[in-house]
């Protein structure tokens, strides 16, 4: 994609909201730079843009006119962000499920890559007001898969996110944040110290851009993107018609596995996931069982567990973190990121990119070469 | 089945343990007295009761020899009970399900009709060391579905099962208690004052004559009775590798519905519930999800659910308490009992056989004629 278009791109996260389906045909239409033209221009050719009212069509152009893309993008960029959009080599291809909803871009915090990390995650998601059953389960599952070398990525939000990050993060693992606003805002406040954590050691992303703020039809179609990056969606605890069921829901319709734990069925947090569950849900009470499920799909979609690459292909940096781990057993990630010359939550990023394509495994609370990279790397430092 | 033959049977259970398949096969062979005359017999034709141990045929034949089953009989006839055999109007069809297992007759203690009772009937079963949400659960199950008009069938033991029929006698509902041992045995002895009332208010039923005792092996072949005799079983709560587990694979092997109550994912007594809703099972969390469930295999197979029948055919008992209820709207079971001229327990169990038969149906805690009925009777009152 041109730098043109990715701008143009930027500056439409501005004036469309996420998940806008008429919006995403306009621009298979007439590309960023052209649909951002018409929808500031004052006096649009006859029949561009047609089929919507004009109440709208003015909302947009309000929206559209006098915008400066590049002071977004550079403003992400002083806090260590980016702005990636699809053809970029770190765009998860599996968003593109998502057709004409998908996200015009995605703006990052964090060092990982998210293409590598989305291979292998799951999402953990639920209710906000949950109880300390839930808070408890999403922990549990959470540190669970972050041992079993999965990403785990949630909303950021109180109750179910907040644990299910914590227990990633807990579990020295990596997580991943979708927020319903700019990855620069911190909502909900209470999470300032969460957030900051998970964009130092995992990755904080979102569709909209940098100052921007939630609303609640925001959440709901974030949740479209949580569905679509993972494999499957744990839904941890949720009542009747919770927001949590629209990520299930989409995640069913995009052909992603969906999972509930059980609970009481005398506790009202737990009616939804029951629900779920009698439908078609697939009831997991551990990570094992999680794995035993979402770890399937990569037997039978092969592209998307990420092919085994020659490690000459490999970036530097990641190559040092290869060469830091031991020819045979296991080595604990501090001590990888001291081998390679690297913070911990940088080595920790690397660590999970090398487990997605292969090279690398993750035992217990340490690292191991795969047997086969540790076959290559034995050959080439000649041992036997 | 002739009277010879019926009484040959009840001298078989004192002989051949619940579910001998191999016994089935034989009674097939020679019918009742000719097999019991065999296996007391000192020296067999040649080849008959053929691929057998002799130490397991002597043992046979040590229990098979002197016995007086007309004492059992009679021993149950004086406690208001009977034994009944496969061709009796009473007996359940559908334990012919069960192949060569059959249960070679039946001891009942109890008024109901129980082939009418087990037309609509479910078995809500589970842990003896229950927890409290266990208890609560099946009670509150099976309050629910006595509410519907649905039989409870349990095992009569401590915990789930002495929950559930606590709950279906609480509810002025049916239940019957099939147990592993004599049906004037009190297994446990806690029970004595729960298994008294429900032969009081429904049925207790069991393969073992007058005085036998359970033993762990009857306990586990007990389950293939409560399994066959209903439409589904709902395991309420279960370890892993539990009796009610081994209730339920039975039912799903007979094609019956199974289902288990969820719970949280930390209680060891819910892990063999989520085993099985891991599997086929089904997951339900109150009385109406179960009734939807076993409710529509009336519709699939119309024969279970037992056919209309004209009301001239009915005993005089069952049509007295027909003539008591008022042509429209409900009456409490109680109002039913006084106006028919019989005890409460004696209506109750009359007015779930009806209902099985489709003359009446329950409605909150009241009784009140099926619309097809009550056209009938008000065709024949003269009211238009």
């Amino acid at each position: 994609m041109s730098e043109a278009e990715r701008v143009a791109r930027a500056a439409l996260t501005r004036v469309l909201e996420p998940g806008d389906e008429r919006g995403g045909r306009w621009l298979r239409e007439f590309g960023a730079e052209g649909l951002l033209a018409l929808l500031a221009s004052e006096d649009r050719p006859e029949g561009a843009l047609a089929g919507t009212t004009e109440k709208r069509m003015s909302g947009l152009r309000a929206r559209a006119m006098g915008l400066v893309p590049e002071r977004d993008l550079e403003a992400v960029h002083a806090f260590g962000g980016r702005f990636i959009v699809p053809g970029d080599t770190e765009w998860p291809s599996q968003l593109d499920d998502l057709g004409d909803a998908r996200p015009l871009g995605l703006w990052l915090r964090g060092r990982p890559d998210l293409r590598k990390w989305a291979l292998r995650s799951v999402a953990v998601v639920g209710a906000r007001a949950c109880t300390p059953y839930g808070a408890h389960m999403a922990a549990t599952l959470a540190a669970g898969l972050a041992e079993r070398g999965w990403v785990v990525v949630s909303g950021g939000a109180f109750g179910v996110d907040g644990s299910a990050h914590r227990g990633a993060l807990g579990a020295g693992g990596a997580t991943v944040a979708v927020l319903a606003c700019g990855v620069d805002v911190v909502y909900p406040r209470g999470h300032t110290e969460l957030i900051g954590r998970i964009a130092e050691q995992g990755l904080v992303i979102g569709e909209l851009p940098p100052g921007d703020h939630p609303t609640s039809s925001r959440f709901v179609l974030r949740n479209r993107v949580i569905a679509a990056l993972t494999r499957g969606t744990v839904v941890v605890e949720a009542e009747y018609r919770s927001g949590s069921l629209v990520t299930a829901r989409c995640a069913q319709r995009l052909g992603r596995f969906t999972m509930g734990v059980p609970g009481p069925a005398t506790s009202g947090l737990s009616a939804g996931v029951h629900e779920l569950l009698r439908g078609e849900g697939v009831l997991v009470t551990d990570a094992a069982e999680v794995v035993e499920l979402v770890g399937d799909i990569g037997e039978l979609a092969p592209a998307r567990r990420g092919p085994v690459l020659p490690r000459d292909l490999l970036d530097p940096v990641s190559r040092r973190v290869l060469e830091a781990l031991p020819a045979r057993g296991s080595m604990a990630g501090r001590e990888v990121a001291r081998g390679a010359g690297m913070t911990a939550d940088e080595a920790l990023g690397r660590l999970y990119e090398l487990h997605s394509l292969g090279f690398v495994e993750r035992v217990h609370d340490g690292w191991r070469l795969t047997p086969r990279t540790s076959r290559g790397s034995n050959a080439r430092r000649g041992v036997t």
